[in-house]
């Protein structure tokens, strides 16, 4: 989002003292989803971007009820942009155990595209090896392997990294499933949402560049700034602590 | 120590909402050890057990200083039968990267036995391999080699596992380290004390075995009747959910 749209202010809520999310009950991913609603709307955001899968999968329906501005998951951009990619219909999905139990992708392709086949494998340890710093190497390989042989076999030619760290462990997954195989990150769908949405309901920021961002995180700030850089891709500063 | 002391009545208090703690920093550990405290203290336990070595190493002086019944963590038990087994004072310590950071363990041993050396490593997969159900195989011994290489490089005669987690890898690690190296697992260690702190303070349940356990946790009770069987080595019924 920052990237695309280099002139909107971010407020940037993440709730590092209670991730992962992906292991939690629904029950309680709605709980935690909607406390951090509840402080991004205290910030008075015109947009709110749920930028978890899990949570999108999960609360995406609960925050809409509840929350007067756009509400966009990543859910329904990564889905879309599948359907445009996929040429055999034949649709992979991998995320957490609580997206791919959700079901909300399957859910959402079934209505963009009644005849896609969507195939979903939850692959729990890609996290702790994205968060490990382990992109590559024998045991990413292996992992990546484990998980991934039966979505092979079922000769799917596009593949949703359906969890905000899968995209770190591109290079592996992609050397896995085959050149023939579209990785779909539904971090550059979701962006391309929001940016329409915001052009279409004439929010979009008039200034071109050089907002002041804010950043929040449940747990230390420190830790924040040391993995900030391989996450966002640049370091962040006046990181902010909130409690729950 | 349900088996040692089949006439005690347990309250178990499983912060399953929030979990995992090894990832998260010192100051919130702290904070939610309190929060779990104070709930288990709203029952009238007579003793209170830190049953996880990350909150252990960060909050039990903290605990102690505010509790008026005897608070136990796992690390000064571990680190005594620790002591007690090294045969050339050369002591491995595996643990959560919050429980390595503390430096619990070393300190502990310190004071116990100074020419003991100790040699400390972060495992943060093991975790979730082990939540994974993955106690054997080509990934999980390729992870216990890539963690414990240097470990057996130093040539330690006994090896905590410093991780409420990390006995369900109990065949890969001792098949990786080799019969010479004693493995210790503190939940034994931590019960042994429990059950001489009882005795010593002549506080010992007067009945023999069948008191009625409860059960709390903080995210969906049908999740922890699922794994409770691969943990706590039997099913669990009745189990009640907290909100922090």
């Amino acid at each position: 989002v920052m990237e695309r749209m280099p002139g909107e202010a971010m407020v940037y809520l993440g709730d590092t003292a209670r991730v992962p999310y992906g292991v939690k009950s629904a029950d309680t991913v709605v709980r935690y989803a909607r406390a951090c609603a509840r402080i991004l709307l205290e910030h008075d955001v015109k947009l709110l971007v749920v930028a978890c899968n899990t949570a999108s999968a999960c609360a995406l329906e609960a925050l809409r009820a509840e929350t007067a501005v756009p509400v966009i998951g990543v859910i329904e951009p990564g889905a879309r942009f599948a359907v445009e990619a996929t040429r055999d219909k034949r649709v992979g999905v991998i995320g957490t155990a609580g997206t791919i139990r959700s079901g909300a992708y399957p859910k959402v392709i079934r209505v963009l595209a009644p005849s896609v086949e969507v195939f979903s494998k939850a692959c729990p340890l890609f996290v702790p090896l994205a968060e490990e710093g382990w992109t590559e190497g024998p045991v990413t390989a292996e992992v990546v392997k484990t998980y991934l042989e039966e979505l092979r076999e079922q000769r799917i030619d596009t593949l949703v990294l359906g969890c905000t760290h899968y995209p770190l462990l591109t290079d592996c997954i992609a050397a896995y499933m085959g050149p023939e195989v579209t990785l779909i990150d539904s971090a550059e769908a979701t962006a391309a949402v929001v940016a329409e949405t915001l052009e279409r309901m004439d929010m979009s920021a008039s200034r071109a560049a050089g907002p002041r961002h804010r950043f929040l995180v449940s747990d230390s700030p420190e830790g924040f700034e040391r993995v900030s850089r391989r996450f966002l891709g640049r370091p962040v500063d006046h990181v902010e602590w909130v409690d729950f």
